[in-house]
């Protein structure tokens, strides 16, 4: 049996979508590399996708930072595992205070 | 009578809302000042206001380069009439390509 190994990260600090401001909102999906994130995630499962699953063509620092800006805006939930970061898109609360927004995202561009 | 006096400006160049870019959409409305752009031309008739109306906290330069941006993502119509230039917000348009994302603008922040 394995046991999980313990995560001394900080845990990521969360946006709840109903603080997020439209203008965060829409500078958040303005970007194309946290589009696709965005698209990736809404084809997963939640927490089904970890941060380094992700193929998409930049640093490491700088998809750290796309993250910080998708959970920044209410987009993101994520948790730590052990060594992995986890995510989930939040999907129906998004939709609840933006509605319509994340289904021209997830449309295409 | 006043016969109105001819423009000799170089007509403004348009974007057609069909081939506008989701991305340039949500940068266009990202800004605070384009908003209030936006929102003030809801507000009015086609073509009632005219560019030097609007009351934003901007250079003649600065708001002639958001007046550029509107156009080209779309959401705005322009055409001399005499030193006038009128305004037209692409309300129907605009909604057809990206349904629901003007009605977020026009609810407020």
């Amino acid at each position: 049996m394995t046991t999980p190994q313990p995560s001394h990260r900080t845990p990521p600090a969360h946006t709840d979508p109903t603080e997020v401001s439209l203008e965060a909102a829409l500078l958040a999906l303005s970007d194309p590399v946290r589009r696709t994130l965005v698209r990736e995630l809404a084809g997963a499962g939640d927490w089904e996708r970890a941060c380094g699953s992700f193929d998409v063509p930049v640093t490491k620092a700088t998809l750290s930072r796309h993250f910080t800006v998708l959970r920044e805006s209410g987009l993101l939930e994520q948790r730590d595992a052990g060594a992995k970061r986890l995510n989930r898109l939040r999907r129906t609360e998004f939709d609840a205070r933006f509605p319509g927004l994340l289904d021209l995202v997830l449309q295409g561009d």
